[in-house]
């Protein structure tokens, strides 16, 4: 859900307002660039982070928001010098949701809007403090559905303790869009000694998950699809922030941490290990996969390790706090199952998994079609 | 655009998590609940102030943003009080943009987005220091199409002295979005001494606006019907930080600022006269209107009152700095057009237009169905 915030930051280096390629007309947008895989970060990266990159450094989920440079001028020296601590300690992160079908099981478009916001900051190590939300809605669409949605994310807003403060509402006509298309963005303040990020990953860090993978990306595509299985499956969707404080709380030197959302593990961990420029060793059994969703990805030829969470974190720590960190997610519900997956090795930011038999293969980012439209 | 915002901060007396009133299953959303008329802010009120709202005073376009009770509880009172100041001077807003055609006379949903939000925040008298942009594609949109937008994204957060700093794309298929879809948010930090609010007009005051109005909504709507006039209709969108800026450096004192996007003139009058509680007294033929967008009106049986803008400002000042801020506005390119069209007088929140002959007559908010997907 953030991949392209991810790109937006790490691909860096691009000037602002680089000039433009040459315009192709024959090409046009296919579902697969915006499934979260190799065709979305292409697209990505030339298109937005050509023309809006920043130049900054490479980043994580969530950006940074510094001064302008025109209010540092005005503002002077000295007093940046007093306030830039502040400004530079709060985080930004936007994300839309176009989920279908908008009601699954355990969660709706509602939940997950907010959810997916206040994960990302977390992920930034960032405590949440004010989110926005906007609404493209279709003409036609039923009011109480949409009470539904909205009831769904005050809950999640207030299990996160954050409030929506601000949004707006757009209609289009019917068949202008699907029911409803929810975007949020937010801002979140890291703590003082927090410092993660997708670059910070170090040979002989420990990766951990924060329990078993798969359950969300299967209960909108089971419920989309009307597959009955003989255990329902359950979207994961939850707000992660007080997880992630408690983790933090426990071992605050954590390196990275990540939501495997659209793209899933898989992809998330591909992710960090291009930023910090490091491989990674999975060991492939020690992924934990619920019976009822390994059984579905059998059936439907899904890879468990690609299909999107919506209330897991990845955690990197440092060895020496990889204990510490492993028992304060077990010792939170959200964080029950979670498991130590691998470790950090030097190398140039490929994610090897090393099968039962003992061989290792590469695992890499898919190329496109996955599952469209799961956030 | 940002009427929800506004309702959202304004019916503030909704305690958070109100318990939602009975669905009425045959009640469907429809075009006009998204117009910025009566319909939608009966909308905005029952189902997102009721379920979202925050129990804070009345506001603006733009929230506040305050450090949440948990963070404050955590953070303890003496810091707090060192460093909430600063946190009470950041703003956030949102907008959702689904503008057809995608381009137009004058600008594009790229350019607009950039600018709506930009707006936004210079009507809360803030300076734009970062915006997020999400957006949704409908599968088959020419990839140059995308790549015109965010060169007109790039090109206007330029003008503002802004950047993107972070982002999402989702792709949904052919059908289910009109080619794209864009929403932006933005956060803005309001300087040392400057205190604008919808709720702080006072009788005596005076109303100005920047500049002729109608022209976004004419210019959009022509290009969309194949309408050719005889002199060609341009969007007046543009970012107006720069000039809010050199008003306030002007009349610091000013009490309201405010955009006046979908609804119009008359539309944002209103708002303001409820949240202020004061009638406002406006000479009909003061209000300037390019003989062009006059007579397309005429035609098309719309009243330029309520026809959107994308590049205009109401300033409400205290008399004594009226006008230095109409001469600060009169200095810039962006308000070269700006007049005095009425005063703020005792009341309970009535717009009252004063013809040419001398009657008054109250202009209200619309009921609905003016023009839908201006912005």
């Amino acid at each position: 859900m953030r991949a392209d915030e991810r790109q937006c930051q790490r691909h860096g280096t691009f000037a602002e307002g680089a000039a433009p390629k040459a315009p192709a007309e024959q090409e046009r947008v296919l579902l697969a660039h915006g499934d979260g895989g190799q065709l979305m970060a292409e697209l990505i990266e030339r298109v937005f982070v050509a023309r809006l990159g920043t130049g900054e450094p490479p980043g994580d989920d969530s950006a940074r928001i510094e001064r302008s440079e025109e209010a540092r001028r005005r503002r002077g020296e000295e007093a940046e010098r007093q306030r830039g601590e502040d400004g530079r300690r709060l985080v930004f992160t936007a994300d839309a949701f176009v989920v279908d079908p908008i009601f699954f099981p355990g969660g709706d478009i509602g939940k997950l809007a907010v959810c997916g916001t206040v994960n990302d900051l977390a992920a930034a190590g960032a405590r949440p403090i004010a989110l926005s939300a906007s609404f493209i809605l279709e003409e036609g669409l039923p009011i109480s559905e949409l009470e539904r949605v909205v009831d769904s994310m005050a809950a999640a807003a207030r299990e996160a303790g954050v409030r929506v403060i601000c949004g707006d509402t757009k209609v289009v006509p019917r068949g202008k869009a699907d029911k409803v298309y929810i975007s949020t963005s937010g801002v979140g303040e890291v703590p003082e000694g927090v410092s993660v990020s997708g670059i910070a990953a170090q040979p002989g860090d420990v990766v951990l998950v924060s329990g078993p993978v798969g359950d969300h990306g299967l209960a909108v595509l089971s419920r989309r699809e009307g597959l009955e299985f003989e255990s329902p499956i359950m979207s994961d969707c939850a707000p992660l922030n007080r997880l992630v404080a408690a983790v933090l709380a426990a071992a605050p030197e954590l390196h990275v941490l990540r939501d495997p959302t659209r793209g899933g593990l898989a992809t998330a961990l591909n992710e960090i290990a291009r930023q910090s420029r490091v491989d990674m060793e999975i060991q492939e059994g020690s992924v934990p996969v619920r019976p009822a969703v390994a059984v579905a990805c059998e059936l439907l030829g899904l890879d468990p390790l690609y299909v999107a969470n919506e209330g897991k974190m990845i955690v990197i720590a440092p060895p020496e706090q990889a204990e510490a960190a492993l028992s304060a997610l077990q010792s939170d519900e959200l964080g029950a199952g979670a498991t130590r997956i691998g470790t950090v090795t030097e190398g140039q930011g490929r994610v090897l998994l090393r099968t039962a038999l003992g061989t290792r293969r590469i695992l890499d980012r898919h190329v496109g079609d996955q599952l469209p439209r799961i956030c």
